[in-house]
């Protein structure tokens, strides 16, 4: 089933690991697709995981396909799948930059236009929850906002996106926009952007940026 | 059309991924040639760019060659081309220690023989200005000096050189001396070279440093 | 002798290089198997080391088989194979955020739930001691807890584990802990996880994370 | 001449990239055979510099062998080697950590067993001095010691060794030591380790550490 998401969802993996987002077995990218949920197997490094490991679930977290037991962190994405209906892609990491806000449970202030153009607002943080039951999924959905990333307080972030481009492109982002943020107020206090213009910001990037 | 630049193009896309300056699919390096400037196309990741995707514009913007649409910076390229005659190439970053600096809004001092040597001057801010029309282009012609790198406020960078071996080489040495002012700051108070002395080295780095 | 697991070694030390946990030539990797324990030639940098250059030795230190002087760090490798039954792999490292928490001697927190997952309590420091002789494994016994990882004061990082699969890993998260911790400690006031969470955490994660 | 030095060379210019010690253009390393000097040719970018582009000096700067033009860092290499006539190559960089503290002039004291290891006493600043003459060499031996290692104010860093392997191996942890030293001073106040304790360590490692 769904062979070539497979093969997607492996690549983003990849990318992941690529850009120092994750440390050898954690983080995860999951995608949905008809009433399945494909997710990374549980506790695989990334240096052996291959496309076909992937395990494809059903909404209640069933496997539905798929030797391996699927990520500790499924009831996480399910849930936000349930309550999310135009999320496509969700995207779990312990980035550092990112998760230094997250241990402190302080949000990411629009410091910068590539905030402002990827995020549109700050980037919120959860109340704290316990890894393993719907308690994540639910303290996100309290505190999401249009940015569609979560800092998850004293453990990492999750970032959802329509499709895994654009759940990786804006896992990515988060940790780039959080490691300017820490360097700019370790030397000095920066300022957010004006609310309305890190909204005129997102409406343009969102209307111009990239094809078509 | 420009079959070699287009390659050469696409090789300095790839160090600035190499060197870290830019992550996904931001940032972008153009090229001046005849009444023609080169860019990269707008959104595309840079493990999918290839040379044959640079898009070719004429001076007014209207595109002459390429099946994609140009960078949402572009705009900003053909403003500093047309204002600055000797400059053939032209990078736009956000780096993070030279962005953390643009954040807020403070220029970089002259703290190392190695900015002296490349720069010759403090590598000034600009005003803020949004992205998408010829604004950024004329907040960084206001503040643009010797250096011919820009830290455009709440942004990111502007390297310009006379081609692309030497724009690469300012985009990289830039994020080098932003990171080593940023680290000397954190644990003491570095003071600026004097600005003679910085001047002399810079004359004397592009006297003798180089092939011919 | 132990071919296999001598290439398992190889890739482990490998994988240090690539979390960028060592560098040249420091740190190294053991494995204990029958009443021998396989480790590191002393001095070899990563890019010429193989795995048939990994030395065999007895309990007492003696070589059993290779041609290369084992790690300085031997003594300290088998005092504590012998002194902790239950660890099957040791690592050891200079791993620049973890030992910066070594230097100050200061222990690191359970501030996440990474770190809670992975260590359950908090990594302790042991007391100075020089290297090449027991005194390193003896001060490493004197504080060691559940987490099976110690700071080395002035110096660097122990971690054990059953095998090398675990030893790598924790290798691997005590320095992302350390980072986060690290990045969080430098703009804010983390606080620690409650006990009791981090000591749940640690039993759901031993028991639910991974295959089988 | 010297087919396999200049390969040797060449191998450690790229483990200097490799540890990112140097970007693009920067750094260099230079080593001594009978009464010739082999260099990095100015200015090549370490993804063109080739094994044949090294330069052979004879000990008054004249070129014996190589069609590029030297380093202009060449009258440095000469002056040290004609001074301290143990020192059989010569390294070169503005390694991010160690510039920091050349930048505030303050020279990196011994705070882990690693930099007694490798360097026994603290390693000093030199005195400010310009490129291209022998005045960075005269302000090196004014305040060189055993660590063989020196910080230029405002400049990078100077590390020499009796032959290629020993050099590259204090470049590289040189870095190391000044990141650790880093982290730890911006998170609390190191203490240095008792100058005995670190003379004796350094003994210890230059007798057993490696092979033979």
């Amino acid at each position: 089933m769904y062979e070539e998401l497979k093969k997607e969802l492996y690549k983003a993996h990849m990318n992941l690991e690529k850009y120092r987002l994750v440390a050898y077995t954690s983080g995860n990218v999951s995608v949905k697709v008809n009433n399945h949920v494909i997710i990374k197997p549980s506790g695989i490094p990334y240096d052996e995981l291959k496309a076909e490991d992937m395990v494809v679930l059903d909404m209640e977290g069933n496997t539905v396909e798929g030797k391996l037991k699927p990520s500790v962190d499924s009831a996480t994405h399910l849930y936000l799948y349930k309550n999310l209906p135009d999320v496509g892609s969700i995207i779990h990491t312990h980035s550092p930059y990112a998760s230094a806000f997250a241990l402190l449970s302080q949000p990411i202030p629009v410091y910068s236009t590539a905030h402002a153009d990827v995020f549109g607002v700050q980037v919120p943080v959860s109340n704290y929850a316990p890894v393993g039951s719907e308690a994540i999924g639910k303290a996100v959905i309290e505190v999401v906002n249009q940015a569609k990333a979560v800092l998850l307080s004293k453990h990492g972030v999750i970032v959802m996106g329509k499709d895994i481009k654009e759940a990786i492109r804006k896992a990515i982002f988060l940790e780039e926009v959080a490691q300017t943020a820490y360097l700019a107020r370790t030397i000095g206090n920066p300022e957010p952007l004006d609310e309305q213009e890190a909204k005129r910001l997102y409406e343009f990037h969102h209307s111009n940026y990239g094809q078509k």
